[in-house]
């Protein structure tokens, strides 16, 4: 492929490949030479920038995890919207984003629950940055007198828990019901209420 | 086993021997003449109370399900005890069920969940009569004032999934970190907290 292989080789362009390569072989047969036989490189090209298969791998789940870090922190940043309506937003954006992960793209989805539980580092990375966010959108409410936890981190932590059935993927299965709507909903209600100043 | 085979062929006999057959030979293995020879029997016998294998792998889940409702029975049907003290203490009834068949006997706990998943109708059962006791619970709170609910049988399931993580069995692996107490505890404040009149 040489048209492909004249664009420069930067980091993006090999891990959308390796996407591409994971979602086509599967994530136990994909390989660095499937990736750089797919970009119309070296396997040494690819070895440049990703030392090894699981760094590699490391890197793909982090840049598909990250995608959803940076649109929920466009919620968790956004100025003028009250924290209990925005803690609101933020949990049906994070379900909405899991969601059609898993519903646009069933086999991509079932790719990266593979390398999540291979990348435990990365996944621990990810979740205390969404805890954060939550975290940083109950201390705004705290500060407006909106919402109330004697312990912030904390009640970060347990709003997070309390939802886990609509952003866990070990719940993909469930995401697709005819009730799961009005079932997320009440959890949040539920959730909300009890942080209520 | 003369002894065995003297006393009479119950069905509780037969399912307290299946379950031993389950710990010892794995839920793959496991067959119902394994559990005929160990109660010295026919298998024709077992056959006359459990018509096939399916029948008696159902009936010993349902067995080690219906152990934990019956416990909880007790907390939610005891009179006295405020609703919302009720709730918390049903909520740390059920999590600590789980966690100690957990971390008792963790071969026959797996065991255990290989059978969940094939026997998805008393798996439903099974939650609906948690869900049924949880919603006695909310609504004797709600009679008494202590506690709000528009919708007592929503708020029942909404307080169950919102502490899935700490009886869902998905979750094993967690329930011994040393912080799932910590954790524990502070979702379910925050769920009563959302609860509270």
């Amino acid at each position: 492929m040489p048209s492909a292989a004249a664009e420069p080789l930067t980091p993006e362009r090999i891990l959308e490949t390796t996407e591409e390569v994971l979602r086509r072989f599967g994530p136990t047969k994909a390989t660095v030479v499937d990736v750089a036989r797919a970009l119309g490189v070296s396997h040494g090209s690819v070895y440049r920038h990703f030392p090894s298969k699981a760094a590699l791998r490391e890197a793909v789940t982090d840049r598909w995890l990250a995608k959803s870090v940076v649109m929920l922190e466009g919620i968790a940043s956004a100025p003028g919207e009250a924290a209990p309506s925005k803690l609101e937003s933020w949990l049906e954006a994070l379900f909405e984003a899991k969601r059609h992960k898993a519903g646009d793209d069933p086999e991509l989805f079932a790719t990266y629950t593979v390398l999540l539980a291979e990348n435990s580092g990365v996944v621990d990375t990810h979740l205390t940055e969404l805890i954060d966010q939550l975290t940083r959108i109950i201390a705004e409410g705290v500060a407006a007198g909106t919402l109330a936890a004697p312990d912030v981190p904390a009640a970060a932590r347990a709003v997070f828990d309390a939802t886990g059935r609509f952003h866990d993927p070990q719940y993909v299965a469930e995401w697709f019901s005819p009730t799961i709507t009005t079932e997320f909903e009440a959890v949040v209600a539920l959730v909300i209420r009890g942080l209520r100043a």
